[in-house]
């Protein structure tokens, strides 16, 4: 099944856009856990098991896990290992590198990690990205219009009278030979939001940037799906991670993505007739 | 000492422009090393040992080590307590993030694994870059022309009548406040190289892509190089590290590195009047 087709399958299971962001830091872990040797695994399998018939992915930031040094590599596998098959798994990396290096990151990733999808820097071009797509059931998400304050650095100069990211939108559409190509928009920039969905109505979104970052949720529900009301895919991190910081940190993340899930339902059922 | 009077002191000390790329792949080491469990690092170490006279910088490909999974950590550490203090080690991880997770990569390259200086794409803009830049004596090498075919699909669009990567490169400039600033070209566009060098006179340029990618040593060099025949670094990987597949590969790297040394300085006496 392609990459697109499995994001859809998942979504409608569990009848969720909600994407789970394991940015599990270790010095934000309630106070029981902190300084355990398996701490950062044991939260993370206890978020888990708390939302996993909440969400249709998770998204693992590799920034945080790389910060844990000798530990990185085994904290990732077993994190991964306690998601069931059918949910996407992102590794958010954002890597691009020339071919030789972009295979063996994919490599890393999608192989050794067995990632269901990795975000990817659209700057190097198609070969730096190709790895990363090679497989029909995995996916890799380019990076569009970014929820910081620097993505008007680039992103929006000017090319053929539209903003630069519209030229990455179009580039990847022809890329999306496998359908396994998917595109990421901050929910900060909802304008820039609905004008990649006219561009691209069939490839999944991954919105990052509700929450903390301040993205409207209203608008990425409304402008980051499909026609369908499906393939956006909403991320929250530390709303849910930390929401409570007490020994009921697991009920408290599964109120956080239940709230957070249904209010996206309503949008949905509101913009889309979606019947849920 | 900010990081390009660094890059400067050790090319002078040294006499050179080289810097070997630590691309160890355990399948291509020689055959006497291969399967032992410190293969790699022992490679490592016995490169470095033959070539640290002979060079400015050693750049670490971060595919490479995490492509060894569990052991790359390790890995990475052994091989970077082999380099002398006063040789530029290159962190090649071509990151780039949002402000919080690009801080999270900053620290573990430029703390945890003490690199000098680290390769960053510029997509997402200042603060995406900003923690690499954080200290004086540490560098960034921001992507501006990439050496592999991709980099027509992004990089050559017109922004304001010039190249997408003209614009990096003149935004890079109001970066660079503390001087650690420094730019990617391949050295397989040497038109690009050269007009890089004109609209940044003073900045470090990393150059890969001789050898192997088929990149021109003469106009790496003579574009390349600041008005004094300096701050050009001119990447090796595969021709020094596989000079030899036998156990005379150290002696065979040092030969490697040797030729290709005298080879650029001898541009560098014909284009700089340079005394060497």
């Amino acid at each position: 099944m392609n990459f697109t087709r499995r994001l859809r399958a998942i979504q409608r299971k569990n009848r969720s856009l909600v994407c789970v962001g394991l940015d599990s830091d270790p010095a934000k872990l309630p106070v029981s856990l902190r300084g355990t040797p398996d701490a950062v695994v044991e939260f993370n399998r206890r978020i888990i098991e708390a939302t996993k018939d909440l969400v249709c992915a998770y998204k693992v930031n590799l920034a945080f896990t790389e910060s844990l040094g000798e530990d990185a590599w085994p904290v990732l596998q077993r994190t991964l290992r306690c998601i069931p098959g059918e949910i996407i798994t992102i590794g958010d990396a954002k890597r691009g590198d020339i071919g030789n290096s972009s295979a063996m990151y994919a490599k890393v990733l999608l192989e050794l990690h067995r990632f269901d999808a990795t975000t990817v820097s659209p700057y190097m071009g198609f070969d730096s990205v190709a790895p990363f797509l090679a497989r029909p059931d995995r996916g890799a998400f380019i990076l569009a219009v970014t929820s910081n304050p620097g993505a008007r650095d680039f992103q929006y100069l000017t090319v053929r009278g539209h903003p630069l990211y519209e030229t990455v939108v179009r580039t990847v559409r022809t890329w999306n030979t496998k359908k396994n190509c998917g595109l990421v928009v901050g929910a900060t920039r909802p304008k820039e939001l609905q004008r990649v969905r006219a561009l691209a109505p069939d490839l999944p979104l991954l919105i990052p940037g509700i929450g903390a970052q301040g993205g409207d949720l209203e608008s990425a529900v409304r402008y980051g799906c499909d026609r369908r009301g499906e393939l956006a895919i909403i991320n929250a991190s530390r709303s849910v991670l930390y929401a409570s910081q007490g020994d009921d940190f697991a009920a408290a993340a599964r109120a956080g993505a239940l709230t957070l899930k249904d209010e996206i339902n309503r949008y949905r059922r509101e913009f889309f007739r979606k019947r849920l």
